[in-house]
């Protein structure tokens, strides 16, 4: 498919920081942002900017505050624009310079449905200083549908760039993702419409082409899929689905040889059966992550008797 | 999604045979079917019978030939049915005893578009010898449309039971899934149309999905995905897909434990680069295979670009 309309935002450092807290070496994010410069992609996510009256730098990892001395040390000169993750109730408003003062283009506003007011009090003030603005609503695999659909009507009122629907528990399927975009594009004319998936049924990749089939204009990918959990939708495989001659996935296969698989070694994101299980009963993966992070003598066979029988009900 | 009509086949061990020579452990192979069939699997494909003048008990494992002996140390009693494949140009039609002296209950015939005459021979052989009978035409993303045609209409004048849609190099996307879906139920009605797919662009499940949802009703998984290179759908993923009560995941998540992560460590079937990039370019996946069975010093990058200038022609 070549529509060369859509955008590609790479969030390899941001997704994949919640697998080791952000602790990426400054020469690995700097090859990441040129090499993803290189391959053409549209937007680069190094991480969040994360409120340090909550957060401890003591206890993470330079990419969760993205400080605009190590983005100045990390991002070459290049036509991608740096974005950066600001989730609702986790941000400082004084941390959102004007963007004159700023290496990020765009901020992208992290958000559960219950909470759009606020996210939309955070976009105006990253709208208000001279930034992109995406709102991304976050697990709308457990959001009721009329609370969306009052919170995608407030979106249509504002002047934020993209709005994102987000699978964060990989529950969707094809079609479910071909009608939540049908929703999406009719409630918010003139916005780009993003995607962001998890890969916890193998579905990050098909949900994300069905996305693009359907009108949906930016694709979030991450390189070798690292992410949460069951990661994100490679972003080499969105690259060669594009037929956009402007994209170049040799600079990703690079990267990938040189980082990502020694990488996985340790991190262990992708196709993991507790994965499937959270992702199949459409939830968090935190269980999951705490199976595959400890050594317990559980059985796969227990674990989904555990998490299909025992509901937080 | 719930429709009762459709079957599961699952071909871990002939398909998973490619990456080891079949020298799959008879203990394992009966724990396999056992599993399977307590799981509510409908057939489950054990291997393959090949010519003995072709092919050396030497040089394969005892799934390569699935000689009746070993087929009763190996089957319980159940109502999953056995299947084999049979390869065009590879089969001793002696070797297909009437199937009152056989564990068997389904042969399928394995051809490609241009040896359809010589599949429907071999298809026949099977038939008047008692046993259900598939067509599955592999290979199917590198057949000129009219000769898929005509070999489709060709079938339709047959009495076997199944047509297999075969992605064999894991290049179609799923609306080209959904066309073809369409082309072999409107050529062959009355038959049961399958599905196999292969993974090389994580697409295998959701193709399953998109064939399932357009009317295919024999679906072909393997435990844990395990299959040549990218290997295939996994089966635990369509079983959480059907919501049938009559299949139960929790003996193939006992599957996985025990035999299928600690043979990843060594067949290493899945999402490989190397795969990928064969995927995307509609190519056969020996020159992957060959990448990483070896050591060679070549980057990614070098495999990428040989593949995609030095074509056959």
């Amino acid at each position: 498919m070549y529509r060369p309309e859509i955008k590609v935002l790479d969030c390899t450092i941001r997704d994949g920081g919640l697998m080791n807290d952000w602790r990426f070496s400054k020469a690995m994010v700097k090859d990441v942002f040129a090499g993803l410069a290189q391959a053409g992609i549209d937007y680069v996510e190094l991480g969040y900017r994360a409120d340090k009256q909550q957060f401890s730098k003591d206890d993470f990892g330079p990419w969760r505050f993205c400080d605009e001395e190590d983005l100045r040390e990390t991002v070459c000169q290049s036509d991608a624009r740096l974005a950066v993750m600001a989730d609702v109730g986790r941000t400082d408003y004084n941390d959102i310079v004007p963007a004159s003062e700023s290496l990020i283009r765009l901020y992208r506003v992290a958000t559960y449905v219950k909470d759009i007011q606020e996210a939309i009090c955070l976009g105006d003030h990253c709208k208000k200083q001279g930034y992109e603005v995406s709102i991304n609503i976050m697990a709308v695999s457990h959001a009721l549908e009329p609370d969306l659909d009052r919170a995608l009507d407030k979106l249509a009122g504002t002047d934020f760039d993209m709005v994102y629907l987000v699978d964060s528990f990989g529950y969707l399927q094809p079609h479910q993702i071909e009608y939540m975009a049908h929703k999406y594009l009719a409630k918010l004319p003139g916005k780009q419409i993003g995607i962001h998936c998890h890969n916890n049924q193998q579905l990050a990749f098909a949900n994300t082409v069905e996305a693009a089939m359907k009108g949906i204009t930016c694709l979030d990918g991450s390189i070798y899929g690292i992410g949460r959990a069951a990661g994100n939708c490679p972003l080499e495989l969105i690259i060669g689905f594009l037929k956009n001659p402007k994209f170049d996935v040799r600079p990703v296969l690079d990267l990938i040889e040189r980082y990502l698989i020694p990488l996985k070694k340790d991190l262990k994101w992708g196709y993991e059966i507790p994965y499937v299980i959270t992702g199949l009963l459409n939830k968090h993966p935190r269980a999951a992550m705490a199976f595959m992070n400890t050594a317990l003598n559980t059985s796969l066979r227990s674990f989904y008797d555990e998490l299909s029988n025992l509901d937080d009900i």
